[in-house]
């Protein structure tokens, strides 16, 4: 079992979209583009509250506030990226469809977004994806492919079926207006909490992070960024350990939202804005969710929990107000049944 | 198991505080109170979503809502109530402390309520309320007394208590700032929905009930409202049945936080502003606490999800736009988990 810590070099992208030791990179999102994405959220995303949390704040000795993404619409932050996407196409492109590649969360959002629009969407997710992801997908009128073994599958499927059939591909992590939206949550925490001095969040290919990133530098220069992954489900960690994208190990995790590699793009614009990359073990997360529950009725699926298990294990160094996003709550009955009884 | 419907008389209060059939009563609070508390707690208490629900709306055949109070801080609509009422006392009244009793939530939001104005607060709870209600109360710092046997049982105690200490006694259900506070949930709605034609709330002591029914009168008259009791906590259902109070049996119900009888002032509030009370039998309480986690990943406690219940029963006649509120979210891990797993 491997927990670490790892640093980002806060790199600055050159105007050429190129990041400074040279790995091509798409042009970030900016600040402004987070304020546009906001506005375009305002009736469709919820605001998700900022609540205290006497437990963890007593753990950490330091006021530790909870960002409730799993109370966003779809039952996590997605809905923010995925919307600001989807507005942003055209009328044929729309009419053409939608098609993308999740582990469950962003799916919802996008079927969620492509109905609001009148688009279809297509949804590809690993046949290991909670049921009651896929289930939501579907309800919300999209059509599900689960034959992937796991989210890279997934997505080079997702891919594939996005050049045969010219529908666009909403990607996950490494769209521009997708990141933008996420960036929205760091907005409302900047906003809600000016004197944030650390923010906690959950990283599995990386956008939420760099959103909330981008906010965070324009408007609360002073926090730091910590990303958190458990030891399952490492890319990020890896490759930033290693300085360059990695192959690494997809195993079983409870934190199945954050499983997959990442890509090129999403690795340097992460890299350039964020502190540190944190590993908690995987049984921590458990623990996280039961805790949840217990001290303040929230139920966070493990992805959603793994911010939550880094303040418990004391990993973090932490020295003023602290905000931990709990990205998002989608997990099957039986999951949390299960970790709630034991 | 009784399964019923009263409709209440919308009796009009004359200006001495006597309701026209001569229930002695306390002038009921007025719109203006309403807006004043939602003034008051801005900042204070969450502004929840009003959230569409594909699979309410698939049953009921009309678009329904659930106005999601189980996230609430505290976790109930009851710190609109409590925050209200303890935030007009006078320094001399905090300084003596405040005294409660209730199933739980009123309790917890009487305890955070009590932290924020700096007073210490004692709450009386029956014994069987669940642990974690118990518990949460405590984490706001107050003191509990769970000598009781029921809720009738924890007031009386605590009114003894108030007057023996000089304490000021902040009722559950009939207290006038309680019920204007409670209110703020029908303005909200009525913000947010102004198409609104029904309004679906529990009823344990009728404070919500009450509340939400003056905001509706005064900008959404064209809205039903119906109150809904599980056939295991009916107090208020045979009290409108007989058209007066009762002694209704106390018995064993999921609904804990309904579970009471309730008084001369808040009966007559209700019977002046509510249209219809249903029962709802008591096994389809769990099977709608299950499917709104199902389907919407939202945690309700039983006393929360009667709303559901009595949608997804059909017993409701809903020919328009619908909202369902979600009261409150505090049940042990324990019970949320036998009920996932069913």
């Amino acid at each position: 079992m491997a927990v670490g810590l790892v640093s980002g070099t806060r790199l600055l992208m050159d105007s050429s979209g190129m990041s400074t030791d040279g790995v091509a990179a798409l042009t970030a999102p900016t600040f402004a583009d987070i304020t546009s994405a906001s506005e375009r959220l305002r009736g469709i995303a919820t605001r998700t509250p900022l609540e205290p949390s006497e437990f963890l704040s007593d753990i950490a000795g330091v006021p530790v506030y909870l960002k409730l993404e799993c109370w966003q619409r779809t039952r996590s932050f997605k809905l923010r990226g995925a919307y600001n996407a989807v507005h942003a196409l055209d009328t044929a492109t729309l009419a053409r469809g939608l098609v993308t590649a999740s582990a469950g969360n962003h799916g919802q959002a996008v079927a969620l977004a492509a109905r609001m629009t009148g688009a279809h969407a297509t949804v590809f997710v690993p046949a290991t994806a909670p049921a009651v992801k896929k289930s939501r997908i579907r309800s919300f009128g999209a059509t599900v492919d689960e034959t992937a073994t796991d989210y890279d599958a997934a997505e080079a499927a997702a891919q594939v079926n996005a050049r045969k059939t010219g529908r666009y591909f909403v990607h996950a992590f490494s769209d521009f207006n997708v990141v933008a939206g996420q960036g929205t949550v760091g907005l409302e925490i900047a906003e809600d909490l000016p004197a944030v001095r650390h923010v906690v969040v959950p990283v599995g290919g990386g956008g939420l992070a760099t959103g909330v990133g981008i906010a965070l530098r324009a408007i609360a220069p002073a926090a730091t960024l910590h990303g958190v992954q458990s030891d399952e489900t490492r890319a990020m960690y890896d490759a930033f350990q290693a300085g360059h994208l990695v192959d690494s190990p997809i195993t079983p995790t409870l934190a199945d939202g954050l499983a997959g590699c990442t890509d090129e793009t999403a690795y340097a614009w992460l890299r350039a804005i964020i502190d540190h990359v944190h590993l908690v073990p995987e049984p921590a997360i458990a623990r996280a969710m039961r805790v949840l529950f217990e001290s303040a009725g929230v139920v966070a699926e493990g992805a959603g929990a793994v911010g939550v298990a880094a303040v418990m294990e004391r990993m973090l160094t932490l020295d003023g107000p602290t905000v931990v996003v709990v990205s998002g709550g989608n997990v099957d009955p039986a999951t949390i049944a299960a970790i709630l009884n034991a």
